[in-house]
């Protein structure tokens, strides 16, 4: 019997990555499927692609189809309310406003700056583009003060949105993975004494550990088999006559 | 762009193993899909199932869309003559008929009494079925006086069909594999001294060492989130409703 719910994408894509640690937290069944490229003759070493972080999600329930990580996540944890973690959305209306508040900063405030930084101090380089070095000073001096909220916030409480894990913790890990692997990303985060105990505790929760263990299992174990996988090519079904 | 060769299947399934390995002697790009279900509230240890080991496998390229993994695996090695490994086909007309002989032996011969010994001795135990005793020993029996042969011929070449590794070596090995994993199995190879220099030698190539690790990567990492792999479930996009 096929799970009724299927999430069609790659671990690596930070909306992906959204997406299955809020099924992993909400302990749902769930189908994910995947497509990988293996090249030829490709020998130089492997490393994630933009298309793989910035990948997009298709989640699929029956009929119904959403691409928006945040609205899935929010579609997940309303329908499994009374299972895994309980705390997701919050269990007062108060609560719930709070958290909505921190996945707006999140979605509006930290995640455009946070890719930002991402791109040009990660990625850039090994994709053999100039990183867009006034980009990246106007990124980080928001960011800065998008921290310094956090941090006074996070000295009020354990968590964003009071003293549980929710949603709107949950919302900010995919990026901040990303952000801390860069030594830009890593000091912001750790030169802020909340910031970081925050950081400690939400990127050690088993279900994000378990998304992480996803993003760096390489289906291409040969060097020379470098994976670049793209989430795009299984939407090739939708051409039924692929099938015929 | 998507690879125009796609493969749809689980790594652990023989026929899926046997394809793969092929696709990487012959160095030719592909894009493989898998779809694997993560099981809510599953505690108990992981093992691989049934339908890991004997799911199907489809080739799809363009309009052609193939099924059988050996009749796969001639197509790969003769469209693909002039790359990669170019001995899997042999190299002249004589060496096709010794190879296509032991394929034939592996298909109709090797693989029947393989599978049978490797799903009663690994398999039915884990699922909470009965081996069949009686079955087990005739298979081993018959087992046996395959694996003579095979000793046989192997004193007299490095390989099945000759002093190259071949097509006929390739398609045992995902039989092979499973089968030195149970007391029984392993006894027989290691026995016999041709067939172990010969299991030795080629269970060791890069590219099957690729493929077993590609079925040893599990996508459920959490143990709670015990993974199932289901080879059957992304042939739900035949209907195209799905993705509407």
């Amino acid at each position: 019997m096929a799970a009724s719910i299927k999430v069609f994408g790659l671990p690596s894509s930070t909306d992906v990555a959204r997406v299955l640690a809020c099924l992993f937290e909400k302990d749902v069944e769930f189908q994910f499927i995947r497509a990988d490229t293996y090249k030829k003759d490709h020998k130089s070493p492997e490393f994630l692609k933009l298309q793989d972080i910035s990948g997009r999600v298709t989640f699929k329930e029956g009929k119904r189809t959403m691409t928006d990580s945040r609205e899935i996540c929010r579609y997940i944890a309303d329908k499994f309310a009374e299972q895994g973690n309980k705390n997701l959305l919050g269990t007062g209306g108060l609560e719930r406003a709070s958290i909505e508040q921190w996945l707006q900063s999140e979605a509006k405030s930290f995640d455009p700056v946070a890719s930002q930084l991402v791109f040009n101090l990660a990625f850039a380089v090994h994709m053999g583009l100039k990183p867009d070095n006034a980009l990246v000073d106007q990124c980080e001096k928001k960011l800065n003060q998008i921290l310094d909220v956090y941090d006074q916030r996070l000295g009020e409480s354990c968590y964003l949105a009071g003293d549980e894990f929710t949603l709107a913790d949950l919302s900010h890990l995919p990026n901040s993975h990303y952000l801390v692997t860069t030594e830009k990303g890593n000091e912001l985060f750790y030169k802020r004494k909340n910031v970081q105990r925050w950081w400690h505790d939400i990127s050690g929760r088993d279900t994000w550990k378990a998304v992480v263990r996803m993003q760096t299992e390489h289906p291409g174990p040969l060097e020379k088999f470098a994976t670049i996988g793209n989430d795009h090519d299984y939407h090739d079904h939708h051409d039924h006559h692929d099938y015929e």
